[in-house]
């Protein structure tokens, strides 16, 4: 409790140093993006939100929640009946918070509307979203003591889950087998739909798990868990019966770019040029227009979180930043080969949480 | 195909026979929610929108999309570079049409602030969130069908899971027992957290699984399955060795009201109606207090739709609603009961569709 209420003060502190580094001031900021509530507040129930000022925090929820919030919560909690953002807004009028940040990439325009008219007329809005996301950018060891539980029981699943393979299972019933394995080790959920893609489906970076009996040639797994509310998240291809030279040469090709992606991970380093390793590699072996998604993204209590590893991104990377690489090659009519690790950026470079091994093997 | 574009035409003559109905008129409606968006046009991925006008449907998706939407949408399909929502404003500006209606309750301030800069000044938007929902809440005998496959490998998966199970495992392993039938049993995955609540952690009626091994006394298992992207929702309490007197009790008192809950479903009855009637049972049997949510809920491609068989809701029930009737009475450190089923309005009553028995079972 001592020790989440100091964790909980600290990232306060973090967020207001940040708000305060902006050219326009703010009172008070109103949190809605439930990961973010969590983050700042430790409540992990399913209705909260939280207005945060640079000395304190009001914590918001329904009285379903009132003794998880009052065990879990750092701040001061009102466990109020009726919705929860008239209640946070009667707070901000009552204090002449007349400034107050908003995360406007996931309030909606109805909940807009309804702050608006539980507000004074005076009462102004700002644009804050993203703020808290950044700050989430860089783990604390907890946090990738987290991740790396979830990694761990990630790459174990997939272990059970092959062990049982036998080709001739669909591509559904394999997902199953590889949930259910998360499942049975500790996860609470997959943290998104497993991706499990045979022969041509392979060649779809977005396929979903099919009927489709899982024959000879490429199988795509891409899958992840949520385990103490942190994500994991692995991709691995692999060949059932055998590897033909078409298929050896892009795996080769997309695990060297792999490789040289996770080898120019250091701080200092922009997102973007993790991207141009991995592009440049694979464009080397004529398969850079077979890769059309980003090479990583960030991952925590979101399977998805800044910074995104694609072209356009700046972001610099830091010590504590926990990322995907994960470049791929997609060949239409043929199949598709991606390999992905989480990583974390340590001083000098960085550590491959991910312990599945990446040599080409045959099922 | 045929079949699809008929269906897709009829829903779009259906939403133009609401909006026209409204005070202020439409010349268009953004469709940004993939519920509605999947419903409008029949497109299964997961990155779509639509412009919906009273004769056409205008549909932007990315290039990962091409072939797919090719093959499922149902209108003008535009694989678009770039942001959907820039696309979507400039087919708008284009064809001048002045007032859009905006599903307020799904676009966010951020994505809203994007419209308004990419429309011209003046451009108006009219608040249509709900419109479209209360459209899906009746269903085709299609979409029955589709619903009543997945209330069957639910229960199913239950019967499947029960056979295996003993006193000793823990709420996290059955969870993950029930999961994985309804896949292997041909769902896409779960229609919400599946809850396995033993003992007291029964009281809380959003418990999530935990360690707990489920040892004597009550087992409330709530559990869902997305199959076809249809959902289905099942809660049933068991006792787990033997039920005691007061537990007896408690289970005879829900299940009356979820009886008389379901006797009192026909067209013309208001949701909220059924909701009086459940609690009237309850407090009959002074557990009117131990009953703190409402009595059911639409379900269909979400698991939560309207109508919700709360207090408040008057929406009348009509022929092919498909509902959920689920009273629950909560005892705080002793345990608590919920009975659910889904049922369909018919044209003189309800077909409960849910085929798992409701006696009183001792595990």
């Amino acid at each position: 409790m001592a020790v989440e209420n100091k964790r909980c003060t600290q990232r306060r502190e973090r967020l207001w140093a940040a708000l305060n580094a902006m050219d326009e001031r703010c009172d008070a900021m109103l949190v809605t993006s439930p990961h973010n509530v969590r983050y700042l507040t430790g409540f992990t129930g399913s209705n909260g939100l939280a207005v945060v000022t640079e000395e304190d925090t009001w914590f918001f929820t329904d009285p379903r929640y009132t003794f998880q919030a009052a065990r879990e919560v750092t701040g001061r909690v009102k466990a109020v009946k009726g919705g929860l953002l008239e209640h946070a807004a009667a707070i901000v009028a009552k204090k002449k918070w007349r400034r107050l940040g908003i995360e406007q990439g996931q309030l909606t325009v109805e909940r807009m509307e309804t702050l608006r008219c539980n507000s004074s007329k005076r009462q102004e809005f700002v644009c804050r979203g993203g703020t808290i996301e950044m700050l989430r950018m860089t783990k604390s060891d907890e946090e990738l003591g987290a991740i790396r539980q979830s990694v761990d029981t990630n790459s174990k699943a997939l272990d059970a889950a092959l062990r049982q393979f036998k080709p001739g299972v669909t591509e559904k019933e394999l997902a199953a087998e590889i949930e259910y394995q998360m499942r049975k080790l500790g996860a609470e959920k997959p943290s998104f739909d497993s991706i499990v893609a045979s022969g041509e489906n392979s060649a779809l970076p977005h396929a979903r798990p099919s009927d489709q009996a899982i024959g000879k040639g490429t199988l795509l797994i891409d899958m992840g868990a949520f385990q103490n509310a942190y994500a994991s998240d692995m991709t691995r291809t692999f060949f059932v019966g055998s590897a033909d030279k078409h298929a050896k040469r892009i795996y080769a090709a997309v695990l060297e770019a792999q490789l040289a992606a996770i080898a120019a991970v250091r701080p200092g380093v922009a997102a973007g040029k993790i991207d141009q390793v991995a592009r440049k590699v694979l464009k080397k072996h004529g398969l850079d227009k077979a890769f059309m998604h980003s090479t990583g993204h960030g991952l925590g209590l979101e399977i998805h979180e800044p910074p995104r590893l694609g072209k356009k991104d700046k972001t610099r990377l830091e010590i504590g930043m926990a990322i995907t690489i994960e470049p791929g090659a997609y060949v239409e009519n043929i199949g598709g080969v991606r390999i992905e690790d989480v990583v974390v950026v340590t001083p000098k470079g960085c550590e491959i949480l991910t312990p599945t091994p990446k040599e080409l093997r045959v099922l």
